[in-house]
């Protein structure tokens, strides 16, 4: 059943621009006709995981919600652990807290405070790099934690908001750019 | 790297239980220690698809948020399609919507109305199968896009609470029962 990877041509041509949502102005990327597609999906989880193979990696953390799929499907490919960072509220249990600024006000992401052991090598993945404020604070999270972030990985990166700036220090990869 | 199955004992030891959390006098099951565990996370969606082998199934439907993981983990491991059920609104595209009854009030969940073609073979996947009402609209969404369900699976069934009285007619899978 081994078949060929996605060019990113292919991935890029299986997300559809939705204009004005949520609001007007936005041009949304969907990524629900890659999702549906199995090869796509399948052929995107083995691109974000890049080199890394089971055992090299003890958890795959994902955003909440759509970095979930992601996460959750490349964590059941290396054989690793899954970890949600979710909105603050959402995690029933004792968390860390990290804030970060939205384009009017702040918002504040979550984790447990016993999702990850320190020195657990560690992929932080998400659908989509815009401004990197959301992955930033998940990583420092992560780090928060003791953990090692070994990559973070996107599906989608938005170039012209350079979200990669508030990424220095990490590996950081996309598969479609924008 | 082939591992034996964990038993529901060993899955429901790794279920935490938090009171009173989102609310007085509710015991909410936390399945992040669960998820953490690469051998039960794995082990578990091995459990929830069952016998379905890769070929047999086209697409996964999750459910926001949580069902999102082991639906997607599952669809990798069928190499199947991913289609997410939301709630109203966060979806960008034109949606079919079912709207079920709460302890107070209702709900409303949405799926794309090009998200399976009629007669894909589909797992309804989500971690709780509590009052039912969730999981009997997403059933409703499925089969409105003329999608076949072969089975609904569910980590956890808090069987007090009868929810699979909503889902009469549709093979029921759950690997730990309260």
């Amino acid at each position: 059943m081994m078949q060929p990877l996605p060019t990113p041509t292919e991935i890029a041509s299986a997300i559809r621009n939705v204009p004005d949502f949520p609001k007007p102005g936005i041009q949304f990327k969907d990524i629900t006709p890659l999702l549906a597609d199995a090869r796509l999906f399948s052929g995107s989880i083995d691109l974000m995981i890049g080199n890394f193979k089971p055992g090299m990696v003890d958890a795959v953390v994902g955003i909440d919600a759509r970095g979930f799929i992601f996460a959750a499907a490349a964590a059941a490919r290396l054989q690793a652990g899954f970890v949600p960072v979710r909105k603050k509220g959402k995690l029933p249990y004792h968390t860390h807290e990290e804030q970060y600024d939205l384009e009017y006000g702040t918002a504040t992401v979550a984790v447990h405070v016993d999702a990850l052991k320190p020195g657990s090598r560690v992929l932080l993945i998400d659908d989509l790099l815009a401004t990197g404020g959301t992955a930033a604070a998940a990583a420092a999270l992560v780090q928060k934690l003791g953990a090692e972030i070994l990559e973070i990985s996107f599906l989608i990166e938005l170039k012209f908001l350079e979200g990669r700036r508030k990424l220095q220090g990490h590996s950081v990869r996309s598969l479609v750019s924008y």
